[in-house]
C-alpha cells in the first residue's frame, strides 16, 4: 500500500536473500526503502517476515516503485546477472527521466556494465555497477562495496553506500569510488578471483596436513586457529577453524562427509580469462580456478585413483617443524597470489583507462567482504606510502616477508612433492616468485625457437629493444 | 597474363611466405594453382622468382581468379585472421555461386569459423576453415593439416589437401577431415596451446641444466640431441639441439645473445580462455602462456632481481643423476600437456558437438607440424586401441611411462625449489597427476567454506549426487 508519493530514498529490486539483507541494512540505517520483486508473493513474504515493522515500502509494480521515489530516482537491483538485468533496464527506461540513477549490485561481468554505462549514459541516465561482497552476512550487518560507472551518481549514493557499508578497524568505510564503466564490477571480479586463491592455499594446508601428515580434525582445527591470530588472520582462516570443529549427527568431523566437488559461478573463471587477455600472469588464481574444475571430476578421479600410483611412502616424520612451515608457505603464496591480483588491476586500468586507488582498493577490502584479513592493512599501507609501487613485492614488508618466509615455502613444496599430495597453487606461486625476481629466464630458447620454425625474428641482450634479427638456426654453427 | 578460361584446379589468395610455399607445394603435386595477392607487385614478384617455370597462374583481381578456376571453385586464402578474413569473404561473395568453396588457412578463432561457417552455408557456399602447421618449411614441403567446416566440400579438397600435406613414417598423409563449423581451427588452436606447453618445458630443463646445475651449451647440446633419440625424440628437441650448436660471431653461443623476453601470436591464450570457458583443468598449457607473459616483462624482472632473494647455495652435486631425471620428467609433463590437451578436445567436442576421432588428430600431429613426434604414435596407438578412453593416463602404456617416470620427476622438482629454479610447468604438470589419481581432493573444506559464507550448500559423500545440504557451520559444534 502506496500512502505518500515520493517518499522512499533508493528502490531494491530482487529479493532474494543478499537484496532483502540490503534493504534491512539501508533501513536499520535510516534509509527509507521501497522494495519491489517480480513474484509479487516473496514480496509479501518479506513484508510480513523479515521486514516487518519497518519503514519499508512494497511496490508491486514497476511504475508504482518508480513513483514512490524521490528525484533523482536510485534504483539498485539485485537480480541474476546476465540477461535478466538487460531486460529489467528496458523495463525500466522508459518510466525513468534524465538523471535518475541505476544500481546493479550482481556480479555483472564488467564488460557488459561497460555496455550499460555507455548505452543508458546516451539517454541521459546514470549507471553504475557495485561490487557487493560478504555473502548474507555482509549484506546484512555491513558489506564491502566497489562501486564504479558514472561517477556523475557518486554524489547521490555516497551517503547511502558508506552508510550501510563495513566499517574498517580504523572506522573507514569499505566504499569508495572505484572508477568509471565497469571499474567496479571489474574490481569486484578481481576480489573474487582473489577469493578462489585464498581458500585453494588453504585447502592445500589442510589437505597436506590431513592427508600428508595424518593430523586429525582437532589437529588441524587447533592450527587453524592458532593461524588466525598470526599474519594470516582473516575471515577465510577463522571460518576454516569453525568449519573444523563442526560434528556430524554420529559426533564425527562434519567436513569430511562433505563432497569434494567444488562448485563455482564464473567470476574466478573470468577472473583467469581476463588475465589471458590482458597479458597478465595470474597464475595462482588460475591453478585454484582448475583445481575446482579438477576436483568436480570426482567419477573420473575415483576410477584414475584406482590405477594410478603415487610415491611409495608417505611420512609423518618432521610432522610440527612442517605445520610451522606451512604457515609461513601460506603467508608467501598469499602475497604473491596479490601481488599478481594488484598487477591485474594494473594492467587492468591502463587498457580500460581507469584510475584506480590501489591503497582505497585494499582499504575497501579491510572488512566485510569474504577476503577480509589484516593482510590488507600492510596492502593499503605499501600502496600509501608509494602509490607508483611497480609491484607489491618491492615493498619492504612484503619483501623481507617473502624472505624470511622461503625457505619454509621451499620446504613445504619439497615435502608435497614427495608425497604426492597436490599443491597447485603453492607451488605455481613459488615458480612465479622464482620467475619474477629472475633476470634471465629460459625466454631466449623460446624467442630462438620461434625464430627456427616461423622466422619470428629475435632481440638481442646487446643490442637496443626494438632492433629484430633472424639467424639461420638450422645451419649448425655455420 | 590469361590464357585458358577455367583451368586452375584452385587458387590461393595472400602470397606472404606461407601462401607461396603452399602454392609451389601443390605445383609440384601436379594441380594448376592461381595466385593472388591485393599488392599485385608481391604478385609479379613471387611469378618472375620462386614460382618462375611452374604452372602457377597470375590473377590481378579478383574477378579474374575466379574466372579461371574449375567449378566447383575452390579458393583458399592465407591472410591475417580477424577483419581481413570478412571483408575478403564479402569481396568474393558476389563472384561466386552455390557450391563453390572457400578455405581459410589462416589461424581464426575457431568461433569466427563457426559463424562464417554458418553465414555463407546460408548462401549456398561451402565454408573451410583449416588448420595448417609446421611453418614456412612446413607449407613448402608438407604441412598439417587439419580441415574442418562443411564436410560436403571435403570430397573436393580432399585430393589436393592429402597430396601435399606432410607423409608419416607409416606413408599417412597427415591430413584428415576434423569436424564440423570451427573444428579444424578448434584443432588446430590445441596443437598449438600444446606447442607452448612443449616449448615451456624444454626451456624449464634448459633452465635448470644451465643455472641450476652450471652446464655449458656444448653439454646441454649433447644432452638434447642425446633426448632426441629416445622417447623424447621431436621436433622440438631436435631444434634446440641444432640452436645449442650455433655460434655468435665471436665463437660464444649464439642463443645466449637472444632476449629472455617472448613473444606469442594469440593462440596460447585462446587455448586458455577456452579452457576456462569449457571447465578443463589446463593447467600445463596455461602456466606455459603465463610463464611467456612473465618474460615480457623484462624490465620488471631486472629491478626485481637486485632486491629479491633466492636460495643461499645452488648446488652442482648429482648433475649426471638429475640430467637422466630431466628426462623422465619431461617425458611424464608431457604426457600430462597431452593428457590434458585431449581432455580439452573431448570437452569441445561434447559442448560443439563435434564427432571428433582423437586417434585421428594423433595422426595428422606425427608429421609436418611442430609439435611432431614418436611420442605422438603412442597417441595415435592408445585411442584406435579404445576410442572411448577415458584419458591417456589410463592407457597402460602412459600409466606405466608415468609409473616410471615419478620419482625422478619429483626429485627433478625438489632441485629446483631447492635451487631457486622456476618450474611452472613440469611442476604444475606434477601437481595435476597427484591431484587427478587423488580419490579425495580437499574440495570439501572449499565446500564447507562456500556454504558457510554464501549458504551455496554441498552434497555428501554417504549421500547420493543432486541432494543438497546447508549447515550452520558457525554455530559450532551445537
Amino acid at each position: 500500500m502506496v500512502e505518500n508519493k515520493a517518499q522512499a530514498d533508493i528502490a531494491l529490486i530482487g529479493l532474494a536473500v543478499m537484496g532483502q539483507n540490503l534493504i534491512l541494512n539501508m533501513a536499520d540505517h535510516g534509509f527509507s526503502v521501497a522494495a519491489y520483486n517480480r513474484t509479487v508473493s516473496r514480496l509479501d513474504e518479506f513484508l510480513s517476515s523479515a521486514a516487518k515493522g519497518t519503514s519499508v515500502i512494497g511496490a508491486r509494480s514497476l511504475p508504482e516503485l518508480v513513483a514512490v521515489l524521490k528525484k533523482p530516482r536510485r534504483i539498485m537491483f539485485m537480480v541474476k546477472a546476465g540477461t535478466a538485468v538487460d531486460e529489467l533496464i528496458q523495463e525500466l527506461v522508459p518510466l525513468l527521466e534524465a538523471g535518475d540513477i541505476l544500481i546493479d549490485g550482481g556480479n555483472s561481468l564488467f564488460t557488459d556494465t561497460q555496455r550499460r554505462c555507455a548505452e543508458l549514459g546516451a539517454k541521459g541516465l546514470l549507471y553504475i555497477g557495485s561490487g557487493v561482497s560478504g555473502g548474507e552476512e555482509g549484506a546484512r550487518r555491513g558489506p564491502a562495496l566497489m562501486p564504479g560507472g558514472d561517477a556523475r551518481a557518486w554524489p547521490y549514493i555516497k551517503d547511502i553506500f558508506q552508510a550501510i557499508a563495513a566499517k574498517a578497524s580504523d572506522g573507514e568505510p569499505c566504499c569508495d569510488w572505484v572508477g568509471q564503466g565497469g571499474a567496479g564490477h571489474y574490481v569486484k571480479m578481481a576480489h573474487n578471483g582473489i577469493e578462489y586463491g585464498d581458500m585453494q592455499i588453504i585447502c592445500e594446508a589442510y589437505h597436506l596436513m590431513r592427508d600428508g601428515l595424518g593430523m586429525s580434525s582437532e589437529e588441524m582445527q587447533q592450527t587453524f586457529s592458532r593461524w588466525n591470530s598470526g599474519p594470516l588472520d582473516s575471515y577465510l582462516i577463522g571460518i576454516t577453524a569453525d568449519i573444523l570443529a563442526v560434528k556430524d549427527a554420529d559426533g564425527s568431523p562434519l567436513v569430511e562427509r562433505v563432497l569434494d566437488a567444488a562448485g563455482q559461478k564464473g567470476t574466478g573463471k573470468w577472473t583467469g580469462i581476463s588475465s589471458l587477455d590482458l597479458g597478465v600472469p595470474l597464475t595462482l588464481i588460475s591453478e585454484a580456478v582448475y583445481a575446482r574444475y579438477l576436483s568436480a571430476q570426482k567419477e573420473e578421479r575415483l576410477r584414475a585413483a584406482e590405477v594410478l600410483k603415487g610415491p611409495e611412502s608417505r611420512s609423518e616424520a618432521g610432522r610440527e617443524g612442517l605445520v610451522t612451515d606451512l604457515e609461513q608457505a601460506l603467508l608467501a603464496a598469499k602475497i604473491v597470489s596479490y601481488a599478481q591480483g594488484f598487477m591485474l588491476l594494473r594492467e587492468a586500468a591502463r587498457e580500460y583507462k581507469w584510475e584506480l586507488d590501489y591503497s582505497a582498493i585494499a582499504s575497501i577490502w579491510r572488512a566485510g567482504c569474504i577476503i577480509r584479513s589484516v593482510f590488507l592493512n600492510k596492502i593499503k599501507e605499501a600502496y600509501l606510502s608509494n602509490p607508483d609501487l611497480l609491484n607489491l613485492f618491492m615493498d619492504s614488508f612484503f619483501r623481507e616477508t617473502l624472505e624470511k618466509c622461503q625457505p619454509a615455502w621451499r620446504r613445504v613444496i619439497v615435502a608435497a612433492v614427495q608425497r604426492g599430495i597436490p599443491v597447485p597453487a603453492l607451488s605455481s606461486a613459488l615458480s612465479f616468485y622464482d620467475g619474477y625476481r629472475c633476470a634471465r629466464l629460459p625466454a631466449n630458447l623460446l624467442q630462438a625457437q620461434r625464430d627456427y620454425f616461423g622466422a619470428h625474428t629475435y632481440e638481442r641482450v646487446d643490442r637496443p629493444r626494438g632492433e629484430f634479427f633472424h639467424s639461420d638456426w638450422s645451419n649448425k654453427g655455420a
